[in-house]
């Protein structure tokens, strides 16, 4: 807590880039576990969804107060980034539940991975904000004992599940060069400071990859997802 | 705020009943509200929406762990009310975003003027959890000015709203005979205590109307509700 600052303070174009794309991705964060909520077959899931859900309020709304602090409405910060997410979300429907379960901690882990290496590159409180909005909030382990669950009672399961996956890390990537394409300032940012030389881009991309890995075997699909010579899981 | 009470602590089977219908209400009005708020076209009103649907969410915490506390699971007691109340909510599906504003408004606002008679009849502390989960959540004025607009646009639309709002009353009160028919502890509750003698209940539902009324009027749909024979408005 650094405390208020003075009304007018600036900031990057491209970290107001990053502040927007980030609270759109976590309304919509909050409408997909909400509705994941209401579909849930018991009250108890419902309840606890409903928790995750509200929990990503809380960071959509932290972010909209951090933009209104620097003079921008969040409307506007938020507004470039509405199309890209909508697409990404059009393309990645999940056709039932135990999709969305898996789009949510499969998907949402990998941006945020994405995000905090972004954050590395940010100044301190900016840095500390996105952390605080990446926080897992309990989804992980719901999703992963709901999906292990599921997984044992019907083994099929799992390749379908695996190959959801990677369309969705797949479409995931697709959005996130559209928006680098359009969106100067945040590209920008990427290719700024120490960090993001071209070697610590392909460092970033091999993390991201190993982090993918690990969520997949958490959830049993790593068999799925390569061939079996390695010792996934 | 009392304090901690010692576990195993109890109380009426028809109190019980009381939070548990309404921490289902509570967790329904919270899909319905995200559900309106992803619907919203602007991002200002899904922002807008967003914060009531997490309002509803904490009076469902809220009323979950006034049961917990009970010893009773919050799912347990939800359960009997289940059916009836998604009854009610399928009987009455929104075919657009008004309609959803004016149910959530109308239907909300009847069945709140409903519970907080109720409450009148309760120990003190549950009386003041009862008050607090049915405070408004800055959802009225919302409504009310979305509403109001949508007419000013479109005068035709205040007669088809107007017919609407009387089918929700409707629906509700059917849906609130058929619950008391179902749950003796809920059914004895209301006519337990002085207040509850043959003449308060015509009185409370004489204020019932009352209050629907103010809020048709609110609406400017109580023209189109009545003859305009009365000083509606």
């Amino acid at each position: 807590m650094s405390g208020g600052k003075a009304p007018g303070e600036t900031i990057s174009a491209g970290v107001l880039d990053l502040f927007g794309l980030l609270a759109y991705a976590e309304l919509v964060a909050f409408f997909r576990l909400s509705e994941d909520a209401a579909l849930a077959s018991s009250l108890a899931d419902k309840a606890a969804l409903g928790e995750m859900a509200v929990a990503e309020f809380g960071h959509f709304r932290l972010l909209s107060e951090r933009i209104a602090r620097l003079n921008t409405s969040p409307e506007e910060a938020m507004s470039p980034f509405v199309a890209p997410l909508d697409a990404f979300h059009a393309r990645t429907a999940p056709a039932d539940w135990l999709q969305g379960l898996v789009k949510a901690y499969v998907g949402d882990g990998f941006a945020a991975d994405f995000y905090r290496a972004v954050a590395e590159l940010l100044d301190p409180e900016s840095r500390a904000l996105v952390l605080e909005v990446l926080a897992d909030t309990g989804h992980a382990d719901f999703v992963v004992s709901r999906v292990r669950a599921a997984i044992a009672a019907d083994p099929p399961l799992a390749g379908r599940l695996a190959l959801w996956a990677r369309r969705l890390v797949g479409e995931a990537l697709a959005q996130a060069h559209r928006v680098a394409a359009e969106r100067a300032p945040l590209a920008a940012l990427l290719v700024s400071g120490d960090a993001a030389r071209q070697g610590d881009i392909a460092r970033m991309f091999a993390h991201l990859t190993d982090a993918h890995d690990q969520r997949m075997s958490a959830l049993g699909l790593a068999d799925w997802e390569k061939p079996p010579s390695g010792t996934a899981g």
